[in-house]
């Protein structure tokens, strides 16, 4: 090209953190591990409770990743995320990431009978529509959602920060791992080997898998006698399945049980149910808020901001994320 | 085509109406003016606020129309409306139609200033994604929000039915139409035409017109001494604007006044503001529900389910919306 | 709208079948229970194997269903069905049904690890980009699939086939059913549940979920000493899980052991490992066609063509799936 | 279903004819021939020259046709189509043919060199964006252009008709078919072969093909010496290559010259070039209007609205355009 | 990464700016004050008005700015930009914005009867399909058109020229904002802000506002006797309204009138009712070419380049527009 | 934008080559002269035959060329590049090219009858789908299938590397370039351009241009008589029309006969074909690998890697793949 019809500039990017309203305190401490300010957003509710958000900054040719996590009431701050998403496109944001720690939905995943919506696929969908190029998540509740939306998701595990807590509150040795359903054996096969190849057991809920006719009498299968039990989920919501578990474990024997999820929703009665569930300690990471009442003596909240973090950092930085978190992510 | 590789079948058609859970008694009626019973539908929220829908029935090659008004809470009602469309969609409906008698952020219709979102698109813009392939509304914020759904809008208008029942009410000669603001005067001269040419006024919020300086002096500008005069606007939400007109048409002189409005917002405390107003009735319609803190003595709400029902059939029998409402429809 | 401007016709709809080139058998058989010819259709493959594709008569404006299963070669297949698809579109077919009875690649669902494909999603997103508006399978290896094609998927089970001839085969009162890996435990709850509430087992591949540090040592969870066993799974490929499962069930004392699966795969050394692995029946359908090579003695191929011929007509005929196949389909 | 809940009507559909400002001659003579009016159109000009369309009456459900061809100004009539394209999409066509005798920019379908646009592909974009499902047009400069539109073309062929015409014109046994360009042989084998197999010949422009370094020397290839030659070609736009051919072929010893052409573009000097150019007849159709200017002696120009009538009623029958043109259509 | 599979560069980014034909003064301008050339383009028309476009220079991976102002005829300099878009397109641009900055069809923003098309959203759709990212324009007719279009829109305001003008045209204390229309008051209210608080005044065409019956008596309303009135509005087009304006505030007693607005379209009639309208000057910008016909004594052209290379500037290096033009610009 | 809220960083870009099983010998020797490695990619077949993609490093932020020609089988190779593809886009490469040195279905670029495919333009939508952002290819068969991507095509040609090296071989005095077939003289003729304007001929196939009745008679038009002629064209399939070529031409008196091609697909029974034909060489680029069976004694393939591999970079450095070729690319 000849000289004189062009300017160049150097290019660059930067990036940028904005959250919605659901969980400023998360994203306030991605910030500070970022070392980075929130962009300064003002969102309120009018009157007939349509939300209002606007940009205190500019976020122009921007890598902005917008923070929001599906708490209660799970359509408002959805919503508010696809305008804010709505907000930033038309505000010239280069690329936008919904950082969502906690996706809403993410258990309508399939039709399990006829004229259902597939409302995880939807809200992939809703995200795409208002301008996300990509998908930041934590412990989806089935990895195939990764392909309900078209472009790269980046699907972060707490495992391990669940793990190395865990570690320190048993003796290694003695952990045997629990599921409470047949059909999420597979985490706890997962925690079995982190843990290093200790014993592992499931609770059949609703049905005895080896009699017939004997409906909804749960069991434990596996060796829990004595052991040390670690009772292992992707979230805990009313907490049913979960403290019925826990009561048959601790039935069948059990030593001590120790309750560990990456989500915490927490729906009532699950604060209720849990205090008296018999376990020594639930164990939840702080991908969603918990007020007061959700709280309860024995229930641990363990950040994973500082691995929001550094994925947010490596995706920014176009490095491998996978490679930043040893294997653990995909 | 040789006889034989084919069944032929008559083809056909068929209308089914579903709601969504913000305002079934208005669905209700419209499903009695087209002699129908609704589409049995399971709508319910899970303890952490997640939207269930199902539909009870077949919707399979249907035309379908699921009415929602988006109330608030709006976020609730929009993604509700959303997921019965996706499970509409997945279901094999042959045509949904997004039947929206009030929606919502029509008001965030553009950027008034930079880093706004336009909300009212990104609403156009999900009923599209979801799977709407028409919107049927009545009187939209702005015309233009038309232009923001990508096909066929068909946009009604309550006018006729408001002005039916003010005319039972004063005596036609000595009526004057009012514009509680500059900005919305188009609306009073059609109300004007329509009863037979008699005199407009207006009110001027934030500044008067005709000296400087003198912020804030609401001022009538034109003829109301002595009149009955209606005040008529698209929407009232918390009120403030409308008591301050309904005050200044009264020190100017008016004889009585009534207001008339097609959506009955109605965010507090614009039961209190309005009951002590000075206006002898304040006339909305059902395009949205009102609880009992909306009401007040003084209030009246005007059915728009005939005129819905109507314009539903008419779209279904592919005949001319704007020929069934004689040129008052769009 | 005035006399004389347009020219009024009856409507009516056409169903048409057309197959590709990979399971003519089972095109056929649909078409006799539907009581039609197959649409005829000129496939060939060019020299340097590019696939050519005709079809023999009009598809202006019928509902047409193009059927190919995905046998191996997969590609090859596939890329047919995408080229008639194409050819459909371009001929003013109205509604194009991809008929897919085994879908390839429904394994690759997820990113087990980074920088993998989605293939069960990029296989949708071809489909629908050629021109399908919809999408009929049987026994999707994961029911989260029908959220990766944006549109209906008309999700067929073949269950009450296997199940009505294994009845047949077993005395019902002596039945357990046994599931050959832990992660696939529901599908066999459902066979026990219509069979009458029979007793259910498992086999643990790779590792024994009850003590530590013992891998590989395959194991039977549940009674099947003296029982009669029914293995279940969606498919068999190399039949390497199953005949080990075989295996450890014998040793466990069943008194005898039938297979069933939808899909029969039966890649090379399925027949082998099969024919010599102790059980006396194994029972698929004819969703994909079977070599010479891939039968063996104790091979039993059941028919689910009627079952796909009474889908096509309902989808047709806009009658409900799920009510003509009594719930058992979604 | 349940009684009840819906309302049924039989379906059925209607075809409605509309054309633009463009050549609305041809339009009439196909109504005629469809026994139909055309649709009432309101199209006129602002005063800064943007296009304002609006249609007399509904067409709701309507099987739409809408007419224009591009001729000069093409910008213009092309904006126009465009216009009406939106307004039948937001006026709830069932379905938007586009019918383009005659389509802009079909020259320009390829890039001959870097930065250069491909303005027919840009053209069926554009047809798609405002809501065209299918696209009729007649003797497309390369039949690639089909590929270039994402739905169903029908492109039909006007050389039955001019070939009809050249038959009652020159004795059969006498006549040899001309390409006027090496680039376009194959038009001119089609005719030959329609004409019962006679001699072909064809005329070199710009290079002499068998000796070097003689640019520029035109050159007839194959016998005319005494024979009626028909050039043909599928436009003439400012006749240079025909005019220069119709010499060369005279040169040559030819008895007598007819030129036959689809597409009478005839931009100045076309008339005065053919006029003086030594043919005997320029047999064009009506795919495009002519003018006065455009006109001259020896211009003949065949209708096709005969066939564009039975194309498009085949098209709303679902009838196959291939069978009721013999072959002759793609 | 491991050393050795990839070239690293260091990316940078050129700014380059393309003019059509519409208005190359303006782009020249413009490009003066960015101190750059413009990109040679090729650009002409064939024998039949086909537009041919070619870029003279690489475009490969550049920030483009293609400027192109909607002047009469419309309808061809739109096709041209559209037409460049392409090319730049399919020539590797990295980013393209459409700047036009007078947009054609805004008037055409809503349906007012039914069966109306909705140009303005068509025009959006159609550089969106092309290939523009983003759209640059000044002073849209109405706000809403910025939600048309479903990316960035760049929307600037020529009235920071307009009134830094008329401020030294007259004495800034007697100055009263004149709205030549009741629809369009918020705008002369931003003109009486900016100036400091002026009185407001507004001509009332087609109808008395406070007397009934009386149609077609343009009536001021507001304070304009002695006054220096600036009567203002978004655009000139034929100049009725205008000029009819001018004569009522003349009448009412107005000491001198200058006409101001952003859009100088200047269709005939307008030069001569301007002329002899009694105003003493006619503001305009140079969004639009005026021609020799278009002029007349009292116009006056002022150039909004410099504010168009400031904010092309802007948006190259991700700076905020917004800030840039002091909240002036959205 | 305020100190503190972001983190800015240089940006930069990356250059990764990455390449499918179907001709990995092309891809490394392109690497070669980029002077870097191949992106390890694991790729395989499972037992069924579907095919299994994962990326050996990290492509995130990468400009990834995916480089597949598509030899036989083509469906094969065909989908392993659409899965590429959509690994990469999952794993967030910033920019995904296609790089296709023979393109598959090129030749199936139009409807030659009714209800065929489109299959080229099938080509290319499936790309599209499934996330290539740009196509690069050499000799596409028609130039009109650049019009079939919706985004920018790098189209090489191999034309240079063919002349050079028949340079060395022939007298440039005395060659003749030969048109196997009356479609494709522009290609000869630009050969002879290049060749300094040496003489052309062309063989009719099928049909004696200059005498009625007589088909099949093939005949070369144009002066080989003792002349070296060079028999050229895009691709050789099968070989039947070359060979007649070749022996019509040296009936005709020529004194050697060289072929020349791009793309060597050589399909049986090419190689046999060639072999016997008379020809003294054949001359291919290696666009299509060549296994033993193709190869044949006077078969000379010469790389087009190394203009690939400038193409490549000119892509990657924003540079004009035009300039970088001295006019000979598009």
């Amino acid at each position: 090209m000849a000289n004189g019809i062009q300017i160049h500039s150097d290019g660059g990017k930067d990036l940028v953190l904005a959250t919605g309203r659901a969980h400023p305190e998360l994203a306030a401490e991605v910030a500070q591990f970022l070392d980075i300010g929130l962009l300064p957003v003002e969102a309120r509710d009018f009157a007939n409770s349509e939300t209002y958000v606007r940009f205190g900054e500019s976020v122009r040719g921007t890598d902005l990743f917008i923070l929001q996590s599906h708490t209660s009431p799970v359509n408002q701050w959805l919503m508010e995320q696809l305008i804010m998403i709505d907000a930033a496109k038309r505000a010239s944001a280069k690329r936008i990431t919904a950082v969502v720690p906690f996706m809403a939905y993410a258990r309508q995943d399939k039709k399990s009978r006829g004229r259902e919506p597939i409302s995880a696929r939807l809200v992939c969908d809703l995200l795409c529509r208002a301008g996300a190029d990509r998908i930041m998540s934590i412990d989806l509740h089935t990895p195939q959602i990764q392909g309900f939306f078209d472009g790269p998701v980046d699907h972060l595990f707490a495992q391990p920060v669940l793990i190395d807590y865990v570690r320190t509150r048993m003796p290694a040795g003695n952990i045997t791992v629990v599921s409470p359903d047949a059909g999420r054996i597979r985490v706890a096969e997962q925690w079995a080997l982190e843990l290093g190849g200790g014993p592992l057991a499931f609770v059949h809920k609703t049905r005895d898998v080896t009699r017939a006719n004997v409906s909804h009498a749960n069991r434990v299968v596996g060796d829990v006698d004595g052991r040390d039990c670690v009772l292992v989920d992707d979230l805990i919501d009313t907490a049913g399945t979960i403290t019925e578990a826990i009561k048959v474990v601790l039935e069948a024997g059990a030593k001590s049980v120790i309750v560990a999820a990456t989500h915490g929703v927490l729906s009532p009665p699950a604060a209720e149910r849990l205090a008296s569930s018999g376990a020594c300690e639930v164990v939840v990471t702080n991908t969603l808020p918990l007020s007061e009442d959700q709280k309860f003596p024995g229930l641990t909240q363990l950040s994973i901001a500082e691995h929001l973090a550094r994925a947010i950092k490596a995706v920014f930085e176009d490095q491998s994320v996978t490679a930043v978190f040893d294997g653990q992510m995909i």
